[in-house]
């Protein structure tokens, strides 16, 4: 501020580290944990780990028994793991929890094994409680492990909002082991391919050609298939921290991450039992793919191939919601209100090329979204419904338009 | 952590800065806030002016015009300013009209006008809305002005802990200005002195003198007695910054500021209707002298000066809390979890000189506490009950021990 009264400053810098180990096997990284706490804590009080109620219990079961015999003593506690409880309640009833066990302010890190949501969870708790403390990330879902878990940020829901409450509060330590996906349901797998294909599109040619060519065995084989899995998780996990890493705080807000999480949230959030939240970003990159084929900066042949691999990867084409224009720009108002003011909207110029628009018009929402519907139909071999793993439907018959 | 596979390290820098600038009449500090506002926002947008429901309506009134004619419209909120309100539920309604008026990422700074609770609940709803949005303090209690308007804290009181919940987001910038002081109620002023005396004590002993000599004045006067008044505040605020600054995630946990700090939150919640936060400070500050005398490391006469000035300021002496040795432990124990384990506890070495201590014993508490009570009583001349001028009883009469 300019003026002539007498000022106080403080300026402070804050180095902010933190590290992804990849395993593969969950000895691995229980051995890898529990080298890290017994360094950490002298006094080795039992670890508090909080685990995600979806977790199938062999998993737990076998992470317990490890840890054990690395010498951790673990306190269990529950949970939750889908995004309907995403919310304050439970980010405040783990932060009882913390306080309950006593855990000390720096040297008692906590641990949360589970899905994206629970990694939410504990991690704006831990933000929170006591104006912070540390915790490690062990991420048991293919887009916890390429997303969330790369990231510096913590989440709750609000107010019918995605992610309208958060910090930025990362994790000392994420521990990555691709032997949880073994157990994984298909559409949970399909749905961290979703920010998988996203990065792809927007960042990563590569990655798009090894999504195109492996995409589908890696789907199926739940990431065992070692040679193309691991590779994917790799790149996809390294493309994200390159992009996340000289940006950690957002304090640039044109991010190319952003890509396919534009339109894309508010539809998740009114059909929050129905998508997920890959399928919801897939789905939003299809939208803006087809806006930037519109305006001419994506060439046909790219388009179609986008939509080409999204089918092969089992994501979904067209869901409802994105026939309500009113509320694809909903999503995107409040985006630009998130953007300050600005859509800074990430499109696709080519596969992998990103640029930014800020001039979008509602028509050309409109437009795109009859286009992406059509295009999803033909791709799909006019049939849009399909089934998923656990019954859910979340791709919908297309009525024919003439 | 050590081990043989492959990480991914992310390493980034945050840069923090900003400033507290020092006014004595409103209108100075609504233009130095409105050129601000002015300069930072194109759009001028009405800017969202949250205000405790504790301050005088004149001061609203005229700071609500000075805004409109320096050509900033408002809307203006309400938040409470009580201890007792301090809690998250007020929080999330400060985030609900932020996320209702639709304020900007970046571009639309929230003001908070009021008391340190003010000034917690809504740094922390900033915070917490969209992982983070620029607020502007303007303290309006001594308290405010010295303490929670320096530091980068937000806070709520959680379980009956004292600031259980918080984060680090400090304002951009902090308007203090000493004409709020003056419809400021006699007890509240003196609550403010609870921490300049705290400073005062462990930190600077010129300003110790300073108290000595103005500090009876400065409370009559409301700090409108200009010499003495703003050394006080001016020299509060800088030995406040400079003891934060280097420190402001509190990667150090020694820290001379916590002086009073230790024992007194507890008590403060227990009669979180009877004491204020910078009286339950000087209690503490009373008592860790008392400690540090019996341990041989704070003369008699620098002990019988410190109760003295104490005395002089209108703090309290005693308080039933500080006979309760239970609870001054159950104090001590929360702290050290908070401080990682260790009591880090400081105390003086002299007026203006602190060391730490890690090794204190309950049985020094319980003799602390005794003997706290003994000298409070032939301080302030055998009667330790005083009204405030509120009519709130908080030193209360002791009974004659033989």
């Amino acid at each position: 501020m300019d003026h002539d009264f007498p000022t106080v400053a403080i300026n402070a810098t804050q180095i902010v580290s933190y590290e992804i180990t990849v395993t593969s096997r969950i000895a691995e990284a229980a051995s890898v944990l529990a080298d890290g706490l017994a360094s950490g804590n002298e006094g080795m009080e039992k670890a508090l780990v909080f685990v995600d109620t979806g977790l199938p219990q062999q998993h737990v079961e076998k992470f317990r028994s490890l840890l054990v015999k690395g010498g951790v003593g673990c306190n269990f506690v529950e949970v939750p793991g889908d995004e309907e409880n995403k919310v304050l309640k439970e980010v405040i009833a783990v932060v009882e929890t913390m306080n309950r066990y006593g855990i000390k302010r720096r040297s008692s890190p906590c641990i949360v094994l589970g899905g994206g949501v629970s990694l939410d969870i504990v991690g704006l708790a831990a933000s929170l409680y006591r104006r912070g403390v540390p915790f490690i990330r062990v991420p048991t879902t293919l887009l916890a492990m390429v997303d969330v878990g790369v990231a510096a940020k913590t989440a709750a829901n609000h107010l019918g909002f995605r992610n309208r409450i958060g910090t930025f509060h990362p994790a000392s330590n994420t521990i990555v082991c691709s032997e949880f996906l073994t157990t994984l349901p298909r559409r949970q797998m399909v749905n961290g391919v979703g920010e998988i294909f996203k990065l792809a599109c927007i960042k990563d040619s590569v990655l798009f050609s090894l999504l195109e060519e492996a995409g589908e065995r890696f789907v199926e084989s739940r990431g065992q298939d070692v040679a193309g899995a691991q590779q994917i998780i790799d790149r996809a996990l390294r493309g994200m921290a390159q992009e996340l890493e000289p940006n950690l705080w957002e304090a640039n807000l044109k991010r190319v991450v952003d890509y396919g999480h534009t339109f894309g949230p508010a539809v998740e959030m009114r059909y929050i039992a129905d998508l997920l939240h890959g399928e919801a970003v897939a789905l939003d990159c299809l939208l803006s793919a087809v806006i930037s084929n519109n305006r001419g900066r994506l060439s046909d042949g790219d388009l179609a191939q986008v939509f080409m691999v999204a089918a092969r990867l089992g994501l979904p084409l067209f869901h409802k919601g994105f026939d309500d224009v009113e509320l694809l720009l909903s999503g995107l108002q409040d985006m630009t209100i998130h953007r300050d003011g600005n859509q800074n909207l990430p499109l696709m110029s080519g596969i992998g090329n990103a640029y930014f628009v800020n001039d979008l018009e509602p028509r050309e929402v409109t437009q795109a979204s009859i286009r992406m519907k059509e295009i999803a139909e033909v791709t799909a071999g006019g049939n849009l419904t399909r089934k998923h793993n656990d019954n859910e439907i979340i791709v919908e018959k297309v009525a024919r338009r003439d």
